[in-house]
């Protein structure tokens, strides 16, 4: 599959911008980024080594020989001006921040992804003369409004998975395992130009299926059983992710009637998206249907989750999410009910939040009988 | 390819009893384990949420619903005895682990994994009453040595990513591109039993092979060039590590010298391997040999990297390494060459020291005219 002629550039040069006001309300001047997402998010970057100043006159990245040429060019393409400087050593690294820092009274370190040991060494040598202030979510905050260039990237993602799906589909019939048909789901979607899979593909047939996180095993799919395939693509590094349960042959009637039921928590729990809805109200959406059903207690996780550059990120679909939804969020609705002897049913969409309701990504067919 | 029948049990339940006494030298009474690659060194827990608490009469598990029954099978299987306790909140395990640590004065946390936010929420909270005490490499430390269900694993994942090379280098020559030979090898080694590749396979071809982190790209291979290959499969968990560079066709005299030149370093790196000696001995006999060639200045990188549950670990194989090798030690030995107009050589096997030498656990042929 070649990559859609019209997939639209994204909007990295603005993200700066949109960062720096949000600093003083996080209680500090400058912000030292070391979470590689987010540095990817804000210059376009992708090494595997590197640090970002965000100062309000200036912008420093360091990382070391091997991403010379790649900074340099990453952050070129993408409009960005920040000064690289390449160092051999994290040593070296942040004596060049330290003197670009040493104004700065108030440093923000992220919390949630800087080790101890390095927020231990910052303190005590580079930035020794400043306060380190611990900040949470600052740039997840910004990623959670996606531009038009990554919803392409996830459509084209969304779009690699549901081809991979309908190759893979017909090897349900043929006494596979499931780890056969989540290697043929990896290939697939890599073969289609995905970069990889967004997370390990869980195909959970039988009695694994009643384990929402299964692992794939080299149990064969047997003729009337459930099974559960959850998995996405990744693009750009942005990902899908969608689910999709199959049944191989003549299921029994509880088997039809959970799918009946998560199908239909699945459509309300997706009509229910808008902006201006509370994650919260999407999860009631979906869980007064199984709950209705008698399967309240079989629901045994939140009903999505934010999906971007990671698989889970903000905003939050779950029971206890006061998160506000709004136009380019991109989450996922996956209800699912999961019996001990009857296997699990979970049925999943990507969509992104509009104004008046929602786009869905994933558009493989939810017919569940092969 | 089956696993091997004859693959050895690991000494799991072993580990905890050698750790404890390292607890007093990293200056603390008990551990908090955060890092999973070490709590699954521990206890046999794959699970991706876990804290582990090592006192010095007791040892705690805490995970959520997800993982009750997988963390009682796995620590029984392997013969470690530890209280499980299932919370459904990260709080909520904080709580159960707080209150056994009470008496605890010095708690280690392991400050290169456990994020800055982490740690601050442990001291103002769960173990407020206790200093927390920075530990850096206390559990990698007994990671070196590997017992005999270690190396035969590290042993599998090595034949099976010598298979799937042999099964893909007849592709070089038929103008495939450089993602097309990656995802080949990725799919053999799944396909013959591995978990998946122990790291992003590097496929790098003419040009690109200069870069000895190349990411694989769409450029086909042409013939004359040298290609550069890099890639490992997982087993249970262990890595393996291999390189080999290829050439389609008749390389001109600078690749062919390049290909001898490495192809000695490496021998006579390899013959260098034995207990006692230190990583920058090995280092050394290798650059040498490229130094003796006049390409000195073109060997970029340290000469290997320690290999087990994770793709680099301690002992470090370089230029300033003082770690001195052992028996048990499983180690690669690496050194290539790279030139801009040329690309690049590199060859690299993973091998376990012994007494008077080491076993080498990739075999692959080192032939490299396709």
């Amino acid at each position: 599959m070649e990559r859609s002629a019209d997939v639209k550039p994204s909007d990295i040069a603005g993200r700066l911008g949109r960062l720096r006001p949000r600093l003083s309300d996080a209680g500090c001047e400058a912000l030292l980024v070391t979470n590689l997402v987010n540095l990817r998010y804000l210059t376009g970057f992708t090494g595997s080594a590197g640090l970002l100043l965000v100062l309000s006159d200036e912008v420093v990245l360091t990382t070391d020989g091997r991403y010379r040429d790649q900074a340099a060019e990453q952050l070129a393409a993408a409009g960005v001006e920040a000064r690289i400087e390449v160092r051999p050593t994290l040593g070296a690294q942040q004596e060049v921040l330290a003197s670009a820092a040493r104004q700065i009274k108030r440093l923000g370190l992220e919390a949630e992804s800087v080790t101890w040991a390095q927020q231990r060494r910052f303190a005590s040598d580079a930035f020794a003369d400043a306060e380190l202030v611990p900040t949470e979510g600052v740039v997840e905050h910004l990623r959670r409004v996606k531009d038009a260039g990554e919803i392409d990237r996830m459509a084209e993602a969304a779009r690699i998975a549901d081809a991979a799906l309908a190759a893979v589909v017909p090897l349900l019939g043929q006494g596979v395992t499931e780890r056969e048909v989540a290697l043929g789901l990896d290939y697939e979607m890599r073969r289609l130009g995905a970069e990889g899979s967004s997370f390990e593909t869980i195909v959970a047939s039988g009695p694994n299926g009643a384990k929402p996180h299964a692992r794939p095993t080299d149990r064969r799919v047997q003729p009337g059983e459930l099974v559960v395939i959850d998995f996405g693509a990744r693009v750009d590094g942005y990902c899908s992710d969608m689910t999709r349960t199959f049944c191989v042959g003549e299921p029994d009637d509880t088997a039809l009637r959970m799918v009946s039921v998560v199908k239909e928590s699945q459509r309300e729990g997706v009509a229910a998206v808008k902006a201006g809805v509370r994650g919260s109200e999407v999860d009631q959406t979906c869980r007064a249907v199984i709950a209705d059903a008698g399967w309240g207690e079989a629901f045994i996780h939140g009903t999505g989750h934010g999906v971007g550059l990671e698989i889970h990120e903000a905003p939050r679909v779950g029971s206890t999410s006061d998160d506000v939804l709004a136009p380019g969020h991109v989450v996922t609705v996956e209800p699912g009910v999961y019996l001990a002897e009857h296997g699990g049913v979970r049925i999943e969409d990507t969509v992104v939040v509009t104004e008046d309701g929602c786009t869905v990504l994933t558009n493989a067919p939810k017919e569940s009988i092969v």
